[in-house]
């Protein structure tokens, strides 16, 4: 089931951008909540990306001949899962759209150590005013999509998918989860607004677990409901509950084992996840619990950016 | 030197935001290029942060009574060295100016595992709202203020300053810079407008590396001007030149040294900088050739987001 994350449609809906910067990225049937639909908006993401770095302007690009040109190539220094075509061509079509950029890979795609990625070629200053920024959001997002294809790697063959949370860089929110899905997982609820996520204070406010799903039934119908338990006794509650997921927090392997028996005795839709705690080391055997989603704050909260290297040759 | 970064400037500064959340952050002589003012704008950075979390609104606070009052406790799971008091107050600030946030710490101190960082009390429902988007904050920006200060300590004692790189996480370029501040480095360059950096490509445009310096100082008057070499002749030609700052790219630690040398011989204002390869097992002795500067990507673009932990307890 996670292989079908490979076949790079974010790309397709990528290239769909050198139209049109605001995009839409697909739903292919792999995200968990399912209604979502990731929507960054990558040309105000780029513009004010650029805004910070060339400020009142590039006083060294100055020292290039306004009419000369360049051809770049973008390699990557070491294997890496690529995402952020989209966010690359905006970039330098805001600085000069008579800048052409190749692919020779797409989002999604597994490049190895010293792979070319993509040519640049246009006129020279703006090629050299956009290059940091291109390259800050393609080795950011880039990160993100191979740690995440790191994770979908380690629970391969089961049924279980690898979610991401909302412990995002801020102003990346979107973006992060749309490298998360090129890198192989699938995305969690992407804000406070598409998913009710009872945790024991709502519980508690609302007078217990049942009480606060039937609360938010009828204060956000339509809307999926997550509930977190700590306990057996809990997760029985909940599951007479009938919420969409139940988060199963700070349980071992055995009670793990126990609830998605207990849930498939019951013949319920309810799905379940495990969150807090998860390393690329004991991914796989909470995988093979039979849960069906984990969810890794890692993928989106650290950042290892891919080590890139633009070489520049006037033409 | 680098013991000044410690005393906590940049906590007096965000004190400042609680009456204005656009602020500056004052100069305190630690800055390489010396000229550059940080001004990040945090209420835009924190609304933006705001937006893409709540989006239509938070279904799940929703579920508790708008009377209920609360009180939070923020926790580091682990050692750090704090920054981004003033994103955490302006995100309190802006859901609902009734909540307080007491803190414990500053900006640049270094709570141990367990350490009470801040208590938050007020309405329950805007408390929950804004947690992520705090954490989120603090998190990202504490964990690139820890990782300067690891590299901070391992030149201490030199007189060699760690400086960051335009390799930052797109949009919150100067929230990095100020994090870089807090855990004791300086900063290079903000941006493409404030240090004209000329690198190989610009040298053989504008028909040498004398020529280029020349160029720039047309160009450009009174902007600082940085020069990358790579061979000790290149560097001579540059020290003749007297640009304020000589980046030694790829040199063996002997050259650094003998570079180190000849500009102390020719009594030269010039300082030099090394960048590219940096980690914290060769810093030290990078420090020790006598070098004024080392540039470190690391420092923001990657990020290991510090482990922290609110504590809810409804009142």
């Amino acid at each position: 089931m996670m292989a079908v994350a490979h076949d790079c449609r974010p790309a397709q809906a990528s290239r769909r951008t050198r139209a049109s910067a605001r995009f839409i990225v697909e739903l292919w049937g792999l995200a968990a909540y399912s209604s979502n639909r990731l929507n960054p908006d990558i040309a105000s993401e780029v513009s004010r990306a650029l805004a910070e770095d060339i400020g009142s302007g590039d006083v060294t690009a100055a020292l290039v001949p306004a009419s000369q040109r360049a051809r770049a190539t973008l390699i990557t220094r070491e294997p890496m899962v690529l995402c952020g075509m989209a966010w690359v061509d905006e970039t330098f079509r805001q600085l000069d759209p008579a800048i052409a950029v190749r692919w020779l890979v797409r989002d999604g795609d597994e490049p190895a150590a010293n792979a070319l990625l993509c040519e640049i070629e246009g006129p020279a200053r703006p090629i050299l005013s956009g290059e940091r920024c291109a390259l800050n959001f393609l080795q950011t997002l880039s990160g993100t999509a191979t740690i995440t294809r790191r994770y979908a790697d380690a629970v391969a063959g089961t049924s279980c998918q690898i979610l991401d949370t909302r412990k995002t860089i801020p102003g990346l929110r979107l973006a992060q989860k749309y490298a998360v899905r090129c890198g192989g997982g699938s995305n969690h609820r992407l804000g406070l607004h598409d998913m009710v996520l009872i945790k024991e204070n709502h519980a508690i406010a609302a007078g217990g677990i049942a009480a606060a799903i039937a609360a938010a039934r009828r204060s956000s119908p339509g809307t999926p409901v997550e509930v977190e338990v700590e306990t057996l006794e809990e997760f029985r509650i909940a599951l007479a509950a009938s919420p969409e997921v139940i988060m199963l927090d700070e349980f071992s392997h055995a009670d793990m084992r126990q609830a998605v028996a207990e849930r498939r005795r019951a013949d319920s839709g309810t799905r379940l996840e495990v969150s807090g705690g998860i390393t690329l080391e004991n991914v796989r055997a909470i995988a093979e619990t039979g849960v069906d989603y984990i969810s890794v704050g890692a993928l989106t909260k650290h950042v290892t950016a891919a080590d890139l290297s633009l070489r520049f040759q006037p033409l």
